[in-house]
């Protein structure tokens, strides 16, 4: 095929994956525990795949945007391993936790080490990370993300920050247990603050494709060929997600699907194609592992008739 | 026997106990992670046995203040029974938690309530408890152990206090976590602060035994003859101090000494003879499962010498 | 009072119990789990009390025979101590275990030793104790009871012991992860086979009553005047009992009827008040513990109105 | 680059590698657990990658047989996805576990349903699955792998699986514990004596890549152009080796490899490339998470220089 086939074959699937799954009954519900995430319209659903020039291809409330949730914690984790590199593993994992990205159990048995940058506990580490590093973190952040993105209009959604923190009872118990394993540095308060914020994130499909395309492209920023990580770093974040992106839902998204991907509960998931693509997906309503349930079916009925997957 | 033949015979088996004690060679170590304590004399040795009828019959350093530390848990469970009677389960349980006393696992798996008051999660329960019952917890508090000892001149240690606050970090997670599950009503500071000035209470043997004295007298305060709890109240003190007053030494110390007991890590030991006796030691020296090694052992000598144990 | 009052009064209270418990409305279900047990009469009532010097006191089924079940781990655990006396400790602990009775997971996390000798790994510990230590272990064992209760009627009950056998997969998967860390010596049927036999052991309430009465007499078989164990082994076992007999509801025990004692899923239990008595009650029906409903009840009502609580 | 270019390249690496491992000071030890395999020598060093069309490159000592070990759990995988199908997913998970390859622990928690077919519990379930689907399981296995091979000479190590057998306690507690849950059916012995003939298989590296190579080739075997399992089968086996394959050292292995995978205490590791290639290397000496030291160093140089790996 040559690459405009590639393209129009692409945009055939996806529009016709949006047909299916508008045609398909509601399946799974809209996140709740979250004040502020449950105002969304549960029926949404939109996607956008962009390849490494920057074709994109858009179907339904593709520029809706939505709350990134779990997704922005690989942008956390890109922007901490800028700033110390492979020091980060001495204070995290990168293995599956087998556990609630939420427990506390494993990391006291593990001695405040998060078994990965995906969890919470490992979330809050990455942020600790970052408030040390960066005079102004979560500005430093949100014009790191505007940079991949190529758009200043970004921005943390205040409320749902705010309203995030007033229930952050689980994070500040991970938190505390790590401060007494001395694994957090840094004032709950501002780790917290961080980690909120960093969840608040909004953008839409097409954003979310835009900005995680230099993951597909070895590291490179398409839009201004800047070496965002080394290629090393690159394939660090994409085994990550691979192994750690759904939680326990890992390897049923590995064999369905077949992408490194991060799922967020906002509705959202992002996927990765080394060398070809990143492809986004918006639709609320959750399965019971906490991931979208036709974000991931869409996925699967892409990467199928694409025969996309890495397996 | 007559009863004036008992108190000889308690008095000569106390000095001997005394002496032996002082002979033997040091075994253990003082407890180093709460700033303060470990400048404690760590050879210090006091004990004194106080009957229902007040006598009094010490050895050693008897009039030496120490910090309390968990034995005054005691205290606290004593009037929180006092505000809220047996609702007081609804949010703590009874039982011997078989895990380390600072744990966070078993709290999660058993969804935010602790096992029992004696461990730090118990305790933290408790001191909400007070906290929501009374207007101002810490003088309340206080006022109760004051009136047990007959004694205005007792109070906190600000400085252990303090110095403790500063390094809760595990206590501030497992607030945190019960929070998460609903079980802690009031801020986490307000928790930590009643906590910290609990544990810091200071005194020697002979008050310590004089305080206590209301657990061998069915709830009645031999001073004042006041009834300070129900008898049935009182069995349940005694029950789980028998089962959970030395963490995961209880049994050991139920064969070794059998009475019902709680240590704390300041190197005090308390224990009652139902109907009898009350009896304090202080030994700073911790053995590996942190209970005071000689007062255990002198307890141990004192029961066996004179068939105390209810076992 | 006189020792003819006192047991004048033992009296009026048992039957006043008796008559009470009758009258109560039927609260818990037959063990079902083990094939035979359910074919209990479920509102069999019995209760029997023996004083030091042999008076029996019955009321109600106290003639009925019943599965003894964990009741019989405390002969084992007796002919054990016989044996090896203190070395057991290395094998098996004497704390609770704030787990279920059937649990792997803390004899996993704590190397293959279990936390004390009436959980049922501790239990098939004592039986692989008593195999290396006696050429006819089971004949043994059977030789011991019928001496405590000076019947040579007593039996297994084979039919019950065979059938548990079959089903004992749990049973199983613990002595062979017990192997693993070397703390069973003998083949795996052996084991299982003695410690299905022994919980099949059958007698009535005034038996158990009898065979107890040694360890509120320190040690000393009332009948034989024959020291069975030490007054020391005597205080480890009923600190034991106290601490662990009644797995998650030991606590709740101790408060409620304040004895050490030992329950069985065959409706059974024994308690003893040292130096004074051993109280042996049948009821059929369990709470959701696993623990006689109206025979916990029977005894709170008994330590009560004759205010024999040890504590 | 034409094909031959590739072969040609493919060629020089693994030459290369085979060179600098050689040079390289020994790192890590041989498997000592395991009775027999001590005996290898500690040293050796072989790799073999066989393309689709089914041309070979080897280096070293990739003619010399090892024990499979763990590697073998993948044919039994497949024949059990053969035999039942997805039905399989009902016995055993497809995620990562977070804990030890032979934990009770988890297994207790999730009630007798191991995470995945490749941490022990699962392989067994495994095994049990077989002995209920064919007469004579071990030698249809065995069938199995040899029409993989397309050699009558492979067989089982008796002397190495009947010597696992005898310590295999482990092994037997998590039978039985599944048992207790019923999740296998068949007697202990006969799933025991399959899992450790299994386990036994030997072959060399140029055979492991041959039985391999239909999972890269979308469940076709090349050498009869045979369909072993459907393509979906093939995507399913190849995402559980990607998450499952290295306990808790798989996401290492996803990062410096990017390659589906499974490795052995034997030393061997075998990997495979989507529609390109399988690739096994042989270095006995274990780091210490269990997996060929130099052989996942030997991958990973492969990898990197070819950028084959799929992240």
């Amino acid at each position: 095929m040559t690459s405009s086939d590639i393209i129009d074959n692409y945009s055939r699937q996806i529009n016709a994956i949006n047909d299916q799954i508008r045609k398909s009954p509601p399946m799974g519900k809209v996140a709740s525990y979250i004040p502020g995430l449950d105002r969304v319209p549960p029926d949404l659903f939109g996607m956008t795949l962009m390849t490494l020039d920057e074709t994109v291809i858009s179907a339904g409330d593709s520029k809706t945007p939505f709350s990134l949730q779990s997704i922005s914690k690989v942008f956390s984790l890109t922007l901490a391993l800028k700033a110390v590199d492979e020091e980060l593993w001495d204070r995290v994992g990168v293995e599956p936790s087998g556990n609630a990205f939420n427990s506390l159990i494993q990391l006291e048995l593990e001695k405040g080490k998060p078994r990965n940058p995906f969890i919470n506990a490992g979330a809050l580490v990455i942020c600790d990370v970052l408030i040390s590093a960066y005079d102004q973190p979560k500005q430093k952040l949100l014009e790191f993300v505007r940079f991949l993105v190529c758009s200043d209009e970004l921005s943390y959604n205040q409320s749902i920050a705010e309203s995030e923190k007033k229930s952050s009872y689980r994070n500040a118990a991970l938190i505390n247990l790590m401060k007494d394993f001395n694994n957090i540095k840094n004032p709950t308060d501002r780790v917290l603050d961080l980690y909120c914020y960093l969840c608040s994130l909004e953008m839409n499909c097409e954003s979310l494709a835009h900005t995680f395309l230099f993951l597909a492209n070895q590291g490179i920023h398409p839009s201004s060929n800047e070496q965002v990580i080394t290629p090393s770093q690159t394939k660090r974040i994409n085994a990550i997600m691979q192994l750690c992106g759904f939680y326990d839902e890992a390897g049923e998204f590995a064999y369905r699907v077949g992408l490194p991907g991060k799922s967020g509960v906002g509705g959202g998931i992002i996927a990765i194609k080394p060398c070809q693509y990143a492809i986004a997906v918006l639709s609320p309503r959750l399965n019971k592992r906490g991931n979208s349930y036709q974000g991931i079916h869409a996925l699967e009925l892409f990467t199928s008739s694409t025969a996309s997957s890495i397996f």
